[in-house]
C-alpha cells in the first residue's frame, strides 16, 4: 500500500497522464494559448491559422506540391471528407484493413454509396503489399487504395511505403490513414507518393483535439470539384474558399487552432519528426522492456510494432481484475486504455503526448506497485503456465 | 486624437472585445477551465460532458421529450446533420429564406440529394407565416419545414412561433437553425413545436468554438434511422451510440465541451433566458441609441430588431472609409463585423457575449472619438441629405 504518497505521475498542470492514443497529455504553454479570444474574420487570427496551414507539410516534405486543408471536427471528419472528396461517383476503393480504423473507412464509402472493397489481414499482421499487388492487377477498375499507417487497434506498424511503390507501379492514388503516427514517424511525399493523408491536432504534434485536417497533392484535390457528398466535408470547397478569402467557410474551433499553433512550434522545437519520434520511441523502450519485466507480454513482435501504442495481452491469471488495476493506476497518476482487438483480450498503453521516458518510468513502477497491491506476481504466472 | 490613451475596450484577459456574431468574448474562466487535459473516455469528462447534454434541453422547456445531440465541429455542422438526418430520402423541405444562412440550409439539401424548395423574402423582411400557410396548403409532398430564428445577416427576428402554428396546422415537421439567438431569444418547445432546434457553443451561451448541438424530439429522432448522408453527421447514429456507452463515437473537443460546461453554468447563473436575453437587450438599446445620436441609420425597425447583431447603413458621405473606421475602433479595443447584405451598403456590430450595457457604451463612445478623428460629424450630413 502507497495510498500515503502522493501520486507520482502528473502533467505540467497537475491532471492525470494520459498513456492512450490521444486525445493526449499536452504541454502547458499549449493549453494556456488558449485563454484569449480572438474574432475569426480578423487578422490576428487569420494569421495564425495561415501558419499553421503552411507549416503541416513540412512534416511531408511535401513543398509547393502538398496543400493543407483543415477540417473542423476530428480525425475521422477528417477521414471521411478524404475519403468522399478524392473518391469520385465513378471511383473504387480498395481498403487494407487490419483495424477499427479500416473497418470505419469502409463504412464511410459504404454510406456514401462509393464502391469500395476490402483486403482484410488478421489485427496482429500488417497490411500485404504483395497481395495489393495482385488485386491491383486483376482489378483495373480500382482507382485509389487507403491504407492506415498505424493502425492503433493493435499499435501495428503498416508498410506504407512498400504499399505506396505498388499502387504507383499500378498507376493507381493513394490515400493515407495517419493519424496517430503524424509527426512521430516519417513519411516523405518525395519517395511515399499519396494524393492525401488525413490526421487531427490531438496526436503526436501535441495540441488538442478539435481539428482534423488533410495534406493533399495540389494536382489531385484540383480533380475533385463535385466529388464531396457534403456541403461542410467538402476539402475541394474549403480549400477553393482559403484561396479566395483566407478564412474558412464555417467558424472554426479558434481556440483549439491557436493552441495547435503553440503545440506545432514546440514540435519544430523538439527537432520535427525525428525528434519527437525519438522521445516516443524511448518511451515505448522504456514501456516494454519495464512490462515485460514484471511478466506481461506485448502483442506484437518488436519488428511490427509502433512507437505510439502498445498492446499488452491480459494476464491470463483471474486474479487479474483490469477494472482494479485501471482505477489502480488512475489512482497514481496514469490513464491507461482499455483494448479494442477481436482475436486476444487485452488492454493498451500509449507512449506519445508530453510524457517523458523518466515518467514512462514512474507509470511502469506504478504497474509494478498495483501489482503487489493486488498480491500477483505474473513472472511466476507466466513460468507456471 | 487620443492615442495617448490606452484602449478602453478590453476583455477580462485583456482581448479587444468581440462585437461580432460569434464567435465572441467569453468570461476568463470559461476559458481558464480548458488549461487541463481529460481522457475522452475517462469518467470526469464522460459526467462533465452528460451534464452538458442534459442541461441544454432545460433552456427551451424540452423536459424528458428532447435530447441533445452533440456534433463536433461548427453551427453549420450541427445544421447539415440536422437537415440530413431528419429529412429522409422521400422527404421535401420547405426553406423560409431572409438571408445567407437560409441560402446556406437550400446548398446543404441540394448536395445531399434532398427536395427542397424555397419561399424567400427581401432580407429586411420577416419571413411570412400567411405565404407558408398557402404553400403547405398547395403542396402536400412538403414534409419538413426549415426556419431561422434570429438571420444574422440582417440581425432580423423571424417570427418562429407564428410559424410554428402554421406548420403544426398542416401536420408538416418544423426545423429550426437558432444558432444566433439560443439561450438569448425565448424558444418555448411546449408551445413551439419543433422536431429539432441546431445552435452551437459559441453563441449566446458564450463558451468557445469547436462544437454544435441539436436538440432533438425524442419521438422525431427515433424515425431518422438510415436517412443520414454521412458517416460523421448522422445524429441518430451518435445519439444511439451515447446511449450505448455513454460516450462519442469519434474523438470529441474535450476542452471546448469542458468550457461550454462552464459556460452553461454561468448562463444558469445569470437567469437563464430573461437574464442573459434581458443584458443582450440593454446592450442593443444602448447601441441603437447611441449610434442614432451620432447619425448612424440602423437597417431595421424597432419591431423587426433581435437584440443579437445590429446593421447599420453605411453612411452616405464618400468620406466615411469603413477600413480605416474598422482600424481605428480595433485600435481602440473594439471588432466590429463587415456587412453582409445585398440590399444595401452596410456594417453589423454584435450586442452578444461577455460584454456590459457599460462596455457597450465605451464602444458608442469610441465610434463617437473615431467619427471626430475621421473629422466627420455625420448628423450634419444626414441634415444636408
Amino acid at each position: 500500500m502507497t495510498h500515503d504518497q502522493a501520486p507520482r505521475g502528473a502533467s505540467e498542470t497537475g491532471d492525470p497522464l494520459l498513456l492512450t492514443p490521444g486525445p493526449l497529455t499536452t504541454s502547458r504553454s499549449v493549453k494556456q494559448a488558449m485563454v484569449h479570444d480572438w474574432g475569426s474574420r480578423d487578422g490576428a487570427f487569420v494569421a495564425i491559422n495561415k501558419a499553421v496551414l503552411e507549416r503541416l507539410p513540412e512534416i511531408v516534405h511535401g513543398g509547393e506540391r502538398y496543400v493543407t486543408v483543415p477540417m473542423q471536427g476530428s480525425g475521422t471528419f477528417a477521414v471521411e471528407a478524404m475519403l468522399t472528396t478524392f473518391v469520385g461517383r465513378g471511383g473504387k476503393c480498395l481498403l487494407l484493413v487490419n483495424g477499427a480504423y479500416g473497418h470505419r473507412a469502409k463504412r464511410i464509402l459504404d454510406i456514401a454509396g462509393r464502391a469500395a472493397l476490402v483486403q482484410e489481414t488478421a489485427e496482429d499482421q500488417p497490411v500485404d503489399p504483395d497481395a495489393l499487388d495482385r488485386a491491383l492487377a486483376a482489378d483495373p477498375a480500382i482507382t485509389h487504395v487507403f491504407v492506415v499507417q498505424c493502425e492503433t487497434t493493435s499499435g501495428i506498424l503498416n508498410p506504407v511505403a512498400e504499399v505506396a511503390e505498388v499502387v504507383a507501379r499500378h498507376g493507381r492514388r493513394l490515400l493515407v490513414d495517419a493519424m496517430s503516427a503524424f509527426g512521430a514517424l516519417p513519411l516523405d511525399s518525395r519517395s511515399v507518393g499519396f494524393d492525401a493523408v488525413a490526421a487531427s491536432s490531438n496526436k503526436c504534434i501535441e495540441g488538442v483535439p478539435g481539428l482534423g485536417f488533410v495534406i493533399c497533392r495540389r494536382d489531385a484535390l484540383a480533380e475533385t470539384k463535385g466529388n464531396a457528398t457534403t456541403l461542410v466535408l467538402d476539402l475541394y470547397d474549403q480549400h477553393e474558399a482559403f484561396g479566395r478569402t483566407g478564412q474558412y467557410r464555417f467558424t472554426p474551433p479558434i481556440h483549439v487552432i491557436v493552441a495547435f499553433h503553440q503545440a506545432l512550434e514546440e514540435f519544430f522545437a523538439e527537432g520535427g519528426v525525428a525528434g519527437r519520434g525519438g522521445r516516443y520511441a524511448e518511451n515505448c523502450r522504456v514501456l516494454i522492456r519495464g512490462m515485460e519485466a514484471l511478466g506481461f507480454e506485448p502483442l506484437l513482435p518488436a519488428g511490427l510494432q509502433a512507437p505510439i501504442i502498445v498492446t499488452f495481452r491480459m494476464p491470463a491469471t483471474p486474479d487479474f481484475a483490469f477494472g482494479r488495476f485501471y482505477d489502480a493506476l488512475k489512482d497514481r497518476g496514469y490513464v491507461i486504455y482499455p483494448g479494442k482487438l477481436t482475436v486476444a483480450e487485452t488492454f493498451r498503453i500509449g507512449c506519445i503526448g508530453r510524457i517523458t521516458p523518466d515518467q514512462m518510468r514512474g507509470a511502469v513502477e506504478a504497474v509494478a506497485d498495483v501489482l503487489r497491491e493486488m498480491g500477483l506476481d505474473l513472472r511466476q504466472s507466466a513460468q507456471a503456465a
